[in-house]
């Protein structure tokens, strides 16, 4: 007789009571990888001062192609935009970015990067890649745009509601 | 000539530089992904008055078999055990768990649902999981179990950073 399926989650979780139901698996899968994903980026991002929002800030920055506002910052980031103005002041005083005037309008500003937030992203960003290869080492490019092509139909299905 | 794939996420997020890197991609599909169920689900709670928190600490106790310390409460919790006193404690004064003595150790409590609290959770446990099946509507069985595996050896491979 067949042992009933214990999944990684309800081993990783030591639950007492099997996940009978695989789209709330699904869910539950989705959630808890995105966690562990962070835990691990926040623990390489304070190797170098920052927590998770300044990198995802940093980063943004550098791949900007025109002059963004805060506004058209916060709409870029994969997560969270409420607390980018504490987030912008704590990257200011560091020197990492700076919000430079807009002619012609004073209540808004443009967001860039510093040459010293443009060095600190390079670095970081290098040792960010290379995790997040070591950590997908066993996916090929395949696979890779299988997992994606299953989380944006989720999104898709998620976007309904 | 084929055009540049254009990925979901760069839309999503309006990047002007495309993602080139299908492992970075990924990572940041789990995140995106994540990040609007965790949203989806803290609207669906709000109207039932729970954070998203608290829906879990529920839940999780819902389904417990043995009696649960508090720290076993939050091994067992998907996403973060820091603020469990502090959601225990709104839930306690919303009268949804108790607090329950251990004989013989006066240091540690069990935590349990009371019976307002097992209503709350089966009522709100029922629209979650109704809105769930609606997010995977489009979604097989195999496709959630792919999804799943794709997810779990994602983790296995950022456990070994």
């Amino acid at each position: 007789m067949a042992k009933p399926r214990r999944s990684s989650i309800s081993r990783e979780l030591e639950l007492e009571h099997p996940i009978e139901d695989i789209r709330h698996e699904a869910v539950l899968n989705v959630i808890r990888t995105a966690n562990v994903l962070s835990l691990q980026g926040a623990a390489l991002f304070r190797r170098f001062g920052l927590t998770e929002a300044q990198f995802n800030v940093l980063f943004a920055l550098k791949y900007k192609k025109q002059a963004w506002t805060q506004s058209d910052l916060g709409k870029r980031l994969v997560v969270t935009r409420a607390s980018i103005t504490s987030v912008l002041d704590k990257l200011e005083r560091k020197k990492l970015v700076l919000r430079a005037s807009v002619p012609g309008n004073r209540r808004i500003h443009h967001v860039e990067l510093t040459a010293k937030g443009r060095v600190l992203v390079d670095e970081v960003e290098a040792v960010y890649r290379a995790s997040i290869h070591r950590a997908l080492a066993a996916f090929s490019e395949a696979q890779c745009r299988r997992l994606i092509g299953g989380l944006e139909r989720l999104r898709e299905g998620a976007a309904r509601l």
